[in-house]
């Protein structure tokens, strides 16, 4: 993911069957194999937005992103987060996102209907990579010389980028993922957190297959 | 549970490990097996309160209980609940609580501080068990004679009282389950959803041993 | 509302031009007036489901419903619920739902396409009614008599039907308040809640009027 | 607020009355002016931690503060937030945070025992704080020369260190602000939040006196 980021699932609860069965409870039914009756009730919840089944499956990953991108991604309050902590941890290599060549890109229009062009000019690619670099460099050397002072780490990060990278982990329910997958794999979203948003979605795939099915048909809307 | 109800542990995701993980992220850290560290943090957390770490192990229930108690239950807010329905659904048998002898109790004292006596008067608890039992028999034919006429479901389950039993699935994070625990086995909670709460709290012992011996060694309070 | 229900506005805090000022925040920007660029603001989060700014208003109710209504009223999470507790305190009259005549219904079809047709029948309509009387009768001497006996009142409620009225106290910000009103007012909903959810509306429309008609304009959806 | 940070109330729904009428709907009672029961109820509320009459009083904040400081903040999920954004907004003046000199320090011990001791030397305290505005400065600088290029603001921030000011709309209820004190203004939270805490609490105190009062006596813990 990006130029150092990294997203995996290292753990999950629950699969389509059991969306099938948290919304049998409603008749005191339940079923033990997926069939053609489980997946239309699927597409029932999902057309009609009950959205109470999705919340029984569960799934916890470990991200690495920049805190630009994390800064979004923990706007999402029905989600649990632990974070890498700057007050109490130095890493010991500071990585910072740098865009690859392709995602350097203009911004044009005006808020709410941005449109972005990639930038073609190698030369004006090359400079804001740069430009990026020096600013890192610069902050992680400022932040080295105020630790070898002593100076508390909660205070010396003040200095460190939002390209920083961070690592969290992440435990969510899938109707609350459904919700982080529609805003954030949106179009208008951040190319950065895209990408996370679209990976977030492959990972799931195998366990929710008819869920993100008719996640898709019905227009990806939150629910 | 009581005289027609049930618990049962069907499903969870993680174990005391992930939350000694979920807190090591703070460092970028993490361990593969558990040891005197991981323990020691455990208990590090717990009396402290710091609380997030327990919410990435996740338990899922199947529950019947009383609609009385299921009432306190819902008032759990960091959960996940999915319920049979009175609108979709009757039951083939409508089951109600009725006291065993020894739950048949009176209460003392101010709201706030009350203490239960057992009754000791046979022909007293009898009574009471009687009451319950020939309204629970009205309520019920009345609702089925309603629904012989066709009325609406919805509109029929009005007589039937909250000693009904109810079913639903509760899918919940571990810290949320501890605030349960804390509030709902307390000795100031009901009687019939205290049986559930301890109940609950032998169900995840297994996955979550560490955990509950600190809980208990910090006084069995929220985080 | 109902035969001995109400609902009423006790406090809110905020109009629609804090909404405005909310999404506003994101330019560091604010307004102290409503003007044509706030309403098409207002338009435009609704339409995009940006839902956060409509969270910066806030209302307050005082409620008193049937247990079967509250009981679907609770399941809505992001809101602050204090109840009348039946452990604590036993009303002077117990209120129970009755339907109109008009109300008084027949069920038909499959579950999540149901249809509902008024009786005609002026005697049928009294079976229902009179049906509904005898239990809560029988039911509220039952509990009278367990009292008397000096049975705890936790205890004793047992009996009492959901068709009971109960009062709470409710405060919720505007958009958990709109998803309450999309599910509640929609024709799917219960009669009996629907009515609560409609009154909602009518009372909080004072101040937010345009947020308001951007709801109605937009299908009403959650948010 | 620290050297270009603020926090102003600027909203607000009711007061300490209020948590005394929302716990006395349990008995479908309520007060209109406050009296010396009220206030021992308020004093057993919190003693007992019953925590949900506190969500009916909500308060309304303007804060600008570092990112560092923000981030935490936003780990509070039961809030609601409005944030100035990067993606679409260029601040006229770009604020940093630069430690007066009592705030420059060392960190001492292990993490979760940290101390802290100010820095006594004058050139090390310059130091510091020159090294920060040297970051800053070419942060900045950097940033006006990608936007100077047309580059997309949302990735041209990237270089921006956490130590900027963001600034945004905080909306809370009172249980969930209390939980915000007594972690943020906690010894062992990050000095510049805790200014920020402390003021929140001087901020509401005139609304609920006492609600503060006893949460003192009580030990400020959560509830």
């Amino acid at each position: 993911m990006l130029n150092s980021g990294s997203i995996s699932l290292i753990d999950s609860m629950g699969d389509d069957l059991d969306i099938v069965n948290a919304a049998k409870v409603s008749f005191a039914a339940s079923q033990s194999i997926m069939d053609d009756n489980g997946i239309g009730l699927i597409g029932f919840l999902m057309k009609n937005k009950h959205a109470t089944p999705f919340e029984h499956v569960v799934f916890k990953f470990h991200v690495k992103c920049p805190i630009f991108v994390a800064r979004e991604w923990f706007r999402h309050r029905w989600s649990s987060f632990n974070e890498m902590s700057m007050r109490y941890h130095v890493p010991e290599n500071i990585d910072f996102y740098v865009p690859e060549d392709d995602a350097v890109r203009q911004q044009v229009g005006k808020p709410g209907h941005y449109t972005f062009t990639q930038i073609e000019d190698a030369s004006e690619i090359a400079f804001v990579q740069e430009k990026m670099q020096d600013v890192y460099e610069l902050a992680e050397s400022a932040y080295s010389e105020m630790l070898e002072l002593g100076i508390a780490k909660e205070l010396a990060r003040s200095v460190l980028p939002v390209g920083q990278y961070t690592e969290f982990i992440w435990t969510v329910n899938l109707r609350s993922l459904l919700n982080f997958i529609s805003l954030r794999s949106h179009i208008t979203a951040q190319e950065e957190i895209r990408e996370y948003a679209i990976a977030v979605e492959d990972l799931i795939r195998g366990h929710v297959p008819i869920t993100l099915q008719f996640f898709d048909e019905t227009g990806r809307e939150q629910i």
